[in-house]
């Protein structure tokens, strides 16, 4: 795969940063997270006066062999008929940029339908779907680096847009499963704590999904390594986040992580840089099982608990608000001087 | 004090709420608390497909005697100097309303300041600040029925402005000093889990703080029914975001509920009249320690919890995009029929 640049943004701002909030008109630390996330994300832009500029969301889609074994609740054509929703509006997803002014691109990398052109959708199909790793590599290292080089390419043209804050999605029936796997092999927590529920799995659902995956870990036979994991178990539009992530810290952007799939990719691309952190805020902690538990190995600490768990970016862009609040904040707020307000503490 | 009349909403409704909402394009559930505040507005508005109409938050502002026993960490002319801060639009309240198109209204009840005509500024001063309850009652039985009186007035006017939701704030120093008081008295919890630092106390001031409020309670000679605690212990700002939570019930409206004070007030209007539960959404669980105690107390569960102790309705306000999403939810997604995608579920 491609190399990235990902440089650890300069800490010397800080303490200006933190100057200028406390001398904002309120009782010092009294906007909790809303300061740190003004601290972070001055830090990122290396300025007083952030700037949040046109946000976008992509949404990564493809399918994945393993849903032949009857890992998803979900129908597999579920991932093809979404796409026309999205295009015309009607998905959840659709609300929240609408909501909350996120232009949305939606890009194919490899789902199981001929969409023939379908205007609006960006065309970059890798494959009909990943190989069922049941039995073999969902995909070969060409079109591993492909995907990771789709997902760079696509955040080089909206950077080239003039966005600088950006949140991922996925389309996918079967993909927490791809997710646990990723899971387990890179932070060493079991299996069973790694599965869940997904679309709507009822407990021998569950259990049928990790007897699946387990055999699959039995049957691999690969070296272990990050990117061979990614590799072996993971699906395109998975992989294209990964690439997409690292492209977006690379270029310094914001990077908002939605639900399970999408921090399980952010722990992907952690383990290849862990820089890229720095650049990521954590929009929500849904409901499936194994989030709680990977959000806590990357030591972070999503800003809702709403228990969504609809994928597609929506956790993140919800959380959008919070962040412009933030950012509003330090540059919108009056200081004591200003204000002749007397200090709240001294 | 004036009666209300407040009904329970409708529960026939729910049904058909929850079929509309199961039959959204997404899997079963999947957006979580969005759908309990869509199910719970459709309830309150008695339809399938709710709105929300000019936002309006309301900051009642009043000084307290108490504050001359050093029970607060900020001092006292802060309520004054921060009512032209309001005005101006500097503070945090104003950033959250611009971001959120709230119109704000800022009522003097008792501040203890001339602003002579302050344009802009609402003008109900009852007394300029309550009496030390630390001595005797903080407001006359004509004063209370007057606090209660102007909030109800000032609900009246914003909907008559055409909003049918609405957040309360307040500006008063001191006035956890009395939340904690009516809490204590109203709950049935301790005194002690009832005080915290308010805008930034450290241990011997809170330790202070609970001294002075433990005193009060023993020189207390009324007969403990929730109007005499209200009236003896209350500041005026607080009796009237009471009287105006009570008269927005009666009016259908949403009422969005604050961090630890307005949850206080909130706690009173609903001993007084149970019903006014209904209709509230509570915005953010606070740092303060009996917040969450408060909260339980209810039976109330938070949307956001980002360590913010700011008040003004700021915790309110931040958590609009949620319930704002929640309805655009009800009545932007597609159904599965219209969409052409195969039910996630059967």
């Amino acid at each position: 795969m491609q190399a990235f640049r990902i440089q650890v943004p300069d800490k010397k701002i800080v303490p200006a940063l933190v100057d200028k909030i406390n001398n904002l008109t309120k009782p010092k630390g009294s906007l909790g997270r809303l300061e740190e996330l003004a601290v972070q994300i001055g830090t990122i832009q290396q300025t007083l006066s952030p700037r949040l500029e046109k946000p976008q969301n992509i949404i990564f889609a493809a399918d994945h062999g393993i849903v032949k074994e009857g890992v998803s609740f979900s129908a597999p054509e579920v991932t093809a008929q979404a796409i026309p929703n999205f295009l015309k509006g009607g998905a959840g997803i659709n609300m929240f940029c609408r909501q909350h002014h996120f232009d949305l691109k939606i890009v194919d990398c490899g789902v199981n339908f001929d969409f023939n052109g379908l205007p609006g959708l960006i065309d970059r199909k890798i494959r009909k779907g990943t190989r069922n790793y049941l039995y073999e590599a969902a995909m070969t290292e060409e079109e591993f680096d492909r995907a990771i080089a789709i997902g760079a390419e696509m955040v080089d043209l909206v950077y080239s847009e003039g966005t600088n804050i950006i949140s991922f999605g996925e389309m996918g029936i079967a993909n927490t499963s791809s997710s646990s796997l990723w899971m387990t092999y890179l932070t060493g927590i079991s299996l069973e704590q790694c599965v869940g529920a997904g679309s709507g799995l009822d407990k021998t659902g569950i259990s049928h999904k990790y007897n699946v995956l387990k055999r699959s870990m039995e049957n691999y036979t690969g070296d272990s390594s990050v990117p061979d994991v990614l590799r072996y178990f993971g699906g395109y539009e998975m992989v294209a986040a990964v690439g997409a992530m690292l492209r977006a810290a690379e270029l310094r952007m914001i990077i908002l992580i939605d639900g399970f799939i999408m921090t399980n990719c952010l722990l992907a691309a952690q383990k290849l840089y862990p820089a890229v952190m720095e650049y990521c805020i954590f929009g929500h902690q849904g409901d499936e099982v194994g989030h709680k538990l990977v959000l806590d190995y990357l030591g972070a600490r999503a800003l809702l608990h709403l228990d969504l768990r609809l994928g597609e970016g929506t956790g993140a862009i919800c959380a959008f608000p919070i962040i412009d609040s933030a950012v509003r904040m330090i540059n919108e707020m009056n200081d004591f001087k200003k204000a002749a307000v007397t200090k709240y503490f001294d």
